[in-house]
């Protein structure tokens, strides 16, 4: 029987996960409990896709060629700077006669688990892309493992719209999850305006919040904030700058926050939502370019008794959740359009 | 004024907190709020000295030219591979008449922030030091800011004992906070055997945990670690190995662990960690190696519904609780004695 988290398609180093290992095994035949996915598109994490993006200074063909290189080399990918991946949508093409995901060939699917641990290999050269957005047109195959989690594409919604969704929809349900835990909570989401911010604003409204600030990068983000409706205040502030960020939050929500959701895709804002959250407060870190020692140095270093949380991607009926999210607030999907509009 | 988390002290680049700066001022003059400390000991986080000594094959020479340099380059002692620093014990030089730290001159402190974040300078070339240990005696003189934290030296315990305590001392008193949180828990401690790990043992169960074990990488420190009496039950793994680990906390306990504690100092532990931990549980991250990025996407691959924290070194009377723990464990007191001696 083939491990159900894969450890069978790990090539080097042994022993270790999917997700830790440098290459995986992206051969096309399954074993009993995979399924192999025909992919139609990649979606690379914002992270990875600045990084690379910024690599080569804005160079699609460079950007592309490195895609390639880095799936070539490594079966899945996993940009070995950010150590994030990203996720994909396909057609289920074939199904292990005991694999447990309940898929049927034909199924057009998202998968939930990131693509640092998903098997793949391109086909065509990624020729549909100019290697100038996160959305990857892409032929060539995946697998999924017996524990892998994906997601039947929603009917109602556009493909791109739904993946760009489901990309983020661990944020808003720990958000829903943590927000619950403080009654009445004064909630700052520090990158308010983006896909996962403005799905977090959202779900902080709905699971009770009594105050909310979404802070944005620029003025022309903060209009489109407000535009949306999904934020008691919005307030502009460089994340990256740890007394501005925690005077704007503190003066948007008349006191530092109780929540913070950080999920701005640029390294360096952990010292200004530590500082931006009051004593007994919770830091949730949604962005890949989280450092941990800046955090926890971070917290030590300022004295703030705050419970930081890494944002685990998975929570129970999490895609479900934001796909709900988005049908019932339209400031919400307004700003998702958008985005898929302008990728 | 001058600010109370030392914005007037970051040299390079401007506008980040000392702890994210690349350069401090680490000149002696102090400001109204601020403390100088004359040095009398550094104490190396163990993660920054292990990749030192490994950098070097363990010439310490070597390992001593480069902590010099460090200090020297960035006014501090940032391991700017590991981003983790230590800290210190001093006698108090002179005390700004603004400091609200209600230290006198002729006080024996330990520092509880970070040496990443702590203006440093030394005058010996740590010409007491081989290079081959985590304690490094040291001349010179580090600058304390209004919101620092830091702890007298207890009279009743030898510096180096108190040292070695405070140094790790947020983790018990987390490991309190969160055991408390999950009534009756089942505790595994990851490097139950080190100077965290031994201290979240003795937490968990003072906390009101059912079971513990506790996770150690070689028979003979299992022997120690049986011998100090602090876990239910001694499990023998390797912390990289994400399925061997699992299967020993779980064969050790009965079932996953409700609290993971991941207390050893080498990287790729998380998805161990993750696996080892039951749906609904917690896993809290003390150690400076931990990924950020394995940890969220791993347990995201793994549809682990997990709690992830960040290990904050900073919890309310974490110095007096860890210290109490100490002198309230023999079998504490022992391994600590141990370590110490063999530093």
């Amino acid at each position: 029987m083939t491990s159900p988290v894969g450890l069978h398609r790990v090539v080097e180093p042994a022993g270790v996960l999917p997700q830790a290992a440098w290459r995986v095994d992206n051969r096309p035949e399954i074993g009993p409990n995979e399924v192999r996915i025909r992919v139609e598109r990649l979606n690379l994490d914002a992270a990875s896709f600045r990084q690379l993006h910024e690599k080569h200074g804005g160079d699609g063909d460079a950007v592309r060629a490195d895609v390639l290189a880095i799936v070539d080399s490594r079966g899945k990918m996993h940009n070995p700077v950010t150590g994030s991946g990203g996720m994909l949508i396909g057609v289920v093409e074939e199904v292990g006669r005991r694999s447990p995901l309940q898929l049927t060939p034909g199924d057009r699917v998202a998968t939930l688990v990131s693509l640092t641990l998903t098997p793949l290999k391109i086909t065509d050269g990624l020729k549909g892309w100019d290697g100038r957005s996160e959305q990857v047109p892409a032929e060539g195959h995946a697998i999924l493992f017996a524990r892998s989690i994906v997601a039947t594409l929603p009917a109602d919604l556009p493909p791109a719209l739904a993946l760009a969704v489901l990309d983020v929809c661990g944020a808003p349900a720990l958000t829903d999850r943590v927000v619950r835990g403080h009654a009445g909570a004064a909630v700052a989401v520090i990158g308010g305006a983006g896909k996962s911010g403005s799905l977090s604003l959202a779900a902080a409204r709905r699971a009770g919040a009594s105050r909310t600030v979404g802070v944005v990068p620029t003025e022309a983000e903060a209009q489109r904030l407000r535009g949306a409706g999904l934020a008691t205040e919005v307030a502009v502030a460089d994340a990256r700058d740890p007394v501005a960020l925690a005077e704007a939050v503190t003066r948007a929500l008349g006191k530092p926050a109780d929540v913070t959701v950080v999920c701005v895709d640029v390294p360096g804002c952990e010292h200004g939502a530590i500082l931006a959250t009051d004593d007994g407060g919770t830091v949730v870190f949604f962005s890949m370019a989280t450092s941990f020692a800046a955090a926890a140095l971070g917290a030590e270093g300022l004295a703030a008794d705050v419970t930081m949380l890494v944002g685990n991607g998975y929570v129970p009926g999490h895609a479900e959740f934001a796909l709900d999210l988005l049908r019932a607030e339209p400031g919400v999907r307004r700003l998702f359009e958008a985005r898929v509009r302008a990728d």
